[in-house]
Parts: structure tokens; sequence; C-alpha cells
């Protein structure tokens, strides 16, 4: 067993997508550790305390008319002339990776632990170790066409600072309602459309005092996590999938355990979208996005000893944690393969929760069918009493409903 | 204050139906508490452990060819001739009331505390003193349609055994798939299409060592608890609505509280579809439908007291526990309304998860801005970051998500 470190840098990350194409960042091999740094692709939002000092985020987020140091943000032409920029924000998440596991091959199944998750402190020296991150109320919300105050619609953003020194809780600091942004190219952002603009503090108008008297508990852990596809070089990190992805779980976090179906030899690996707290849905279209670090082990389960186990048969992400097992419906269980060619742009005016819902029953009848042995009949009844089903997201145009099934309800003779 | 008590019996029971036209079975004052026994309609699935030698049971079960002891059954036609019985099972839960409330008017709130819940034994001497219940995998099933096995379709009943020795479980005992049941008038039931009707043993094949070594962990709970809506003098019990009645969420057990708005004089509050278990979607169409008994205390908010509470503007059912508030978004907020004159044939073919998110997102928008405040974007980021939303239920026609949200991120200096 080796433990390897993988630091944030223009080298190890991509940004916007998921690729069984990039270069890997990381090979290693089953029963590795790796601690593994990510950052959120909302730092920009208040660069002072989200950057700013920090050597990783700003390699990374650099950029000047003469230098843009991760050029390619998204799944889309890398190549201009450009509407928005390089990869045309058809994906937003900084994932940190890929982690390329030896031996891996489609058919396998890659286990992901998820050890121990920590806040990124600042290292802005006025700021120096405190931890901050940011809410979008965006555009691609479920509130957005739908906001009763004026003016609308408005995209909003609230700066979060996360206390650790007991148990961890968020408290807002100040929030602003978006305005125009140039980027260094030139291109101006009227609206939260290409990730890692940086907000020019100058333009927006600080609201204080907000959220009084508000705590939010944390929930620390990964929205985006998973593998690359088969089916594209570059598929956009905003719709999960089979494979993972932009799940947004906030139970995906320290001690959890997600098993993923490997769909390209060596697996490819990515982490990022870093959440401080979600609530189930992803209201407003993000998170309190907040650069994490986190602790993992690789296990790769060969396909010839899938049998019989947990993983047999599994063709979909799988979360397990110390209390339950769940299971990720989407509105197209693989969409890269429903849609077809145009699928990543056609996602997003598909999205519905009933066929999530029909994905998740069909997924977790299936789990305790193959895996707990049990006749349908009595797996419909345990659905029915025992299984429960959740908003995941209405956010990432491939909706998600979750189904969880709690651990202790079986093998208590 | 007063402590009434109100028995099951065919005078204090109506079925199938919320109704501001019956009778009250019980008249209260605000303040006062009631013992309240109910009955599942589901007893009849297994006669002999759950009504024989009860007398309550038995007397509002009591169907000869000479005597039905409660005809009517559900909200569609009382006189034939029928297709299905008395009320054609257009609702079919068994419900005790109406609880009348003094001085109670449109526009009032009635808060309903459930200060205990408890399990109603066998009363057969073969059992005596052990609770069962039923779980149906019916034809209004979220999987009915979406079957594997074969025969296809077909409807299967579990009866569970509730431990209550300890912490309260259940166990299965046994399962059959539904067959043709003929009623005391002679109607065939090819499907589970009317309430009450009585299961012949000898008609079914029971499977024994089902879901062995599977514990269901007890979440005792109503799942029907409402006012009588203003729409019409009777109204389906099985879509849920403004004014409450089938919302099936587990969580409305021993310590929550219910807060409705009143829409007719009296208020005519009704409680039934007694569950000792049910899992967030009700997926194949039922909970463990287990008969219980409550202790309730009844508040009544008048009107013109309710600005600056948490009952401010309140037009739609309010969950409140030691832990969290949630409120409940439906496929139509007040279907009734909407629909029109066939509304409750039509709500059927209208389910959907996508417009119940939106009700329930925007429920709770209004109440974070009106009982906590907030303007809107800090209510749209505290959604975000710490709500979630939940699939209550995709069987009830009109189908429900809950929105929650945890009461300790408040007034934490």
């Amino acid at each position: 067993m080796k433990h390897h470190t993988l630091r944030v840098s223009p080298q190890t990350v991509h940004w916007g997508y998921f690729s069984k194409a990039v270069a890997a960042s990381l090979v290693l091999r089953s029963g590795d550790r790796a601690t593994i740094e990510t950052l959120t692709h909302h730092a920009n939002d208040d660069h002072e305390r989200m950057i700013a000092g920090d050597p990783g985020a700003e390699s990374v987020f650099a950029w000047t008319r003469e230098h843009k140091a991760v050029p390619r943000r998204g799944a889309g032409p890398a190549t201009g002339p450009f509407k928005l920029g390089a990869g045309e924000g058809l994906g937003v998440h900084l994932l940190t990776g890929p982690v390329v596991v030896e031996d891996a091959e489609p058919g396998d199944v890659l286990e992901v632990r998820i050890l121990d998750v920590r806040p990124r402190p600042s290292c802005n020296h006025c700021y120096a170790g405190r931890c901050f991150g940011s809410n979008a109320a965006a555009s691609w919300g479920f509130h957005y066409r739908d906001l009763i105050e004026e003016p609308k619609p408005r995209e909003v953003v609230t700066i979060f600072e996360l206390d650790t020194s007991g148990e961890p809780f968020a408290r807002a600091v100040y929030n602003y309602v978006w305005t125009p942004q140039t980027d260094p190219d030139g291109r101006v952002h009227a609206n939260i459309d290409y990730p890692g603009v940086r907000v020019d503090p100058a333009s927006v108008t600080k609201r204080e005092g907000i959220l009084r008297n508000v705590r939010v508990p944390a929930r620390l852990h990964f929205g985006t996590m998973g593998l690359a596809p088969a089916e594209s070089d570059f598929v956009s990190s905003i719709p999960p999938g089979h494979t993972g992805g932009n799940i947004d779980d906030w139970r995906i976090g320290k001690g959890a355990t997600m098993y993923y179906p490997v769909a390209v030899p060596g697996a490819f690996f990515s982490v990022g979208d870093p959440h401080a707290a979600q609530g189930d849905s992803e209201l407003g279209g993000t998170a309190i996005e907040t650069s994490l670090t986190g602790d993992f082990e690789f296990i790769l389960h060969k396909q010839a000893d899938l049998g019989g186990t947990l993983l047999e048969g599994l063709d979909h992400p799988l979360l397990e944690t110390p209390e339950f097992w769940s299971v990720y419906g989407f509105t197209y269980p693989n969409y890269l393969a429903a849609l077809g060619p145009e699928a990543q742009t056609l996602i997003a005016a598909r999205s519905s929760l009933d066929p999530a819902m029909r994905d998740a029953f069909r997924k977790l009848r299936r789990f305790l069918m193959t895996v707990h042995r049990l006749s349908e009949d009595e797996a419909i009844a345990l659905l029915s009493v025992a299984a429960d089903f959740g908003v995941t997201q209405v956010v990432d145009a491939n909706w998600g409903v979750h189904g969880s099934i709690r651990r202790n309800l079986f093998n208590s003779a």
C-alpha cells in the first residue's frame, strides 16, 4: 500500500469535464491511498478570501490577457472563435485528476473510500487560517424563473465563512447581486456563464448583516466525483450519469464509500466540486462551494470477482455509509447513450424528477433482488415500508432522486 | 381542559372521504385533548389477526348480505347501481371523526399535537396482545406497470407483525398474491378496488419464510389526518391537499405537531390510515397498515392572532417536530380548486413530482420570508445549502414532495 499526494496545479486539474483522453495526474494500484486537493470553481467569487496567497489556487486560476493557466473550461470546443471561452463553459467544475488505476478494465468496479475531508484555509494573511465558501443562486437554479422580488431575474452570490473550532458550521458573511464581469480576454459575462471569471469587488454592492443568527451545520463533501465515461473524450461535468460525476449528494463525505462501474481502461477517476454544505435538491444551483482536501483509498474489484458480492451486476454508482446504501436515479440513467451525439446539450431541456424516481426505484429493486436475494414481491414490500427516496438535485440537467435503504434492516436474526 | 375519548364504531368513523357535511363524532374546545382510536382499512387482508374478537373493528367492518355497518366507502355515489359498491371506492381510508372544534372558522389555523401513538393489539385469543399490519403492493403502486417477475401485473399482500417488546420493529409473517374476492353483495373484486373486502384465506396461497432476517424499524404515524375542505361535501380521502389529508409522511407521529388552515366552520378534523412503518415515497401503494390509537391535543389559533407567529399567512399543512419544520408540496397545491368539478377523478392522471417540487419550494420560501423575515435572496441561499427536499409519496394521485428546514439553524447567536 502506498500513500500518494496530489496537489492542485494547472497540470493536475482539468476544468469542466470528465475525460478518458487527458494525461493522468496520478497512477496508482488497488489498495493505495491518496491525499487529493480540490478547488472550488467558485473561488473567484471572492478572490481575496479564497485565492489570494494560495500558491495552488493562484496557479490554477491564473488568467491574464497573456496567460490563462487552464485554458479549456468545459467539454465544448477548445479552439475559437468562442462565445464564452475555451470549452465554452459546457461543464464548470474544477476536477483534480484523472487518477488512473492500474489494471482497471471496463466491467470492473472501483471502490473509493473517503477517509477524511478537510477544508482548505485561506492563505491571505488578512484571513489566515479561516475558511470560506460561495453560494451562487444562479441562472440554472430551480428558483431562477420563479422569483418574486425585483430585479428579476437576478443571480446572487453569498459568501460564507466556515467555523471549524467545534462542530463545524457555516455563517453568511455578505452577498451581492451579480453584475456583468469582463474577463481578461475582454468577454463580458452578464451572467455566471463561464467558470473562473474573477469578480471585481468594485463592480458589486456587498450587503452585510445577512442571514443574521443563522448557522448552517457543515456537511463537507465532494459534489462531483466519478470516472470517465466511454462515450466521448470530453464529457461535461454538469450532468451526473452511470459513472458518477456531479451527483451532488451531501452524504458523499467522510466515512462514505462510493462504488463506480469502470467504463474505460484505467478507470480515470476525478474529484472536485467540493462543498461545505448542501441541502437535498441544491435548489439555487450551487452548495456552499468551498475548497477541500480529502484522503481516499482506492480498491479495484475485478469483474470476475463480483458475483455474490455487493457489486454483482452494478452498472451505476452506489453509496455505502455505516448506516445505509443509496442508489442514484437520474432523468436518464445514461444520458450519453440515450440522447446520442448531442446528448450533452440536449439533456438540459429534458430534466424531470419523474423518470429519476423510476430509475431510482429500478436500481434499488435490482439491489435488493440481486444483492439481498429477495423475490420481487419481497423487494417491493420492503421498498414501500422501509426505503426512503429523496430529491438529490434539480439543477444538474440530469435531475436526480436517490433511494436509500438502511443496512440495519438486514441480517438481524 | 377536557380529555375526551373517541372509540371506533360505525357511528364514529366515516370511510373513504373527508366531509364537512357528516355529523360530528366529537365536539371539543381549543385546549382539549382526545384519545382517538383509528382502524386500518386493510384489516380484512387478514381478518383473523386484525379484526376477529375486536368489538370496535368487528362493528365497523361488519358486512353481510343483510347488513353493511358502514355502507358508504368513498366520495363517489352513495346510491346505486354500483360498479364497486357505495361510494365506489373513490377514497379508501377509514377515518375517525369528524372532530368539530368550537368557534373554528375559515381563516383560522388548527394545531394538532400528537402526544402519543400506540398500536392496537389483536383481540383474537390466538394472537392476544400481538400487533399486526398489512402492506399491499397494489395497482396504484409506482411499481405496478413496471414489474419484472411473472405473473404481471399482480397485487401482493404482505402481513407483518409488530414487535413492541423493545424498540419496536416489524417483521414479515407471510404474503400472498391477491385473487378475486367476492364481497357479501356478490360483487367480485379482481383487484384491490374497494376497501374492507374480506379476503377468504382459502382463496389465497400463503407464502411464509419471506423477508427472512429483515427487521423494519417502526415509524408509527397517521398517513391521513386533516380537515374537511370547503369545495365539496364529500372529498376522496386519497389525494392530499391544502387542508392536509393523505399526506403519508411517516414523520407525522408521536411528538409531531401539525398545523392546518381551517376551511369550514368547526374545522371538521378526521384521522386514520394508521401506519406502523413507511418509507419516503410509499412506493408500492401502502405502508404497513396497522390500527393505532393516538392521544391528541387541539389548539385553535384565530385568524386575528396569526400575525407575527409561525402561522402567519399559512394556507397549507405545516409539520413541526422538535428537529425541523416541513411543508408539503403537491402536484396541485389545491387540486379541488385547480381541476374543477371533476377534480377528484382527474387528479389521478396528472400526477408528477416536478410541480410538487415547485410547490414545496414556494411554500418553504414563503415560510422563510414570512416567518423568519428573510429577504428572498437570503431564503434562496438557505434553501440551497440547508433545506432538504424528499419524495413523500408517488401513489396518492396528488404526488408529494416535502421540504424541511432544521430548527437549530435559527436564533443561534
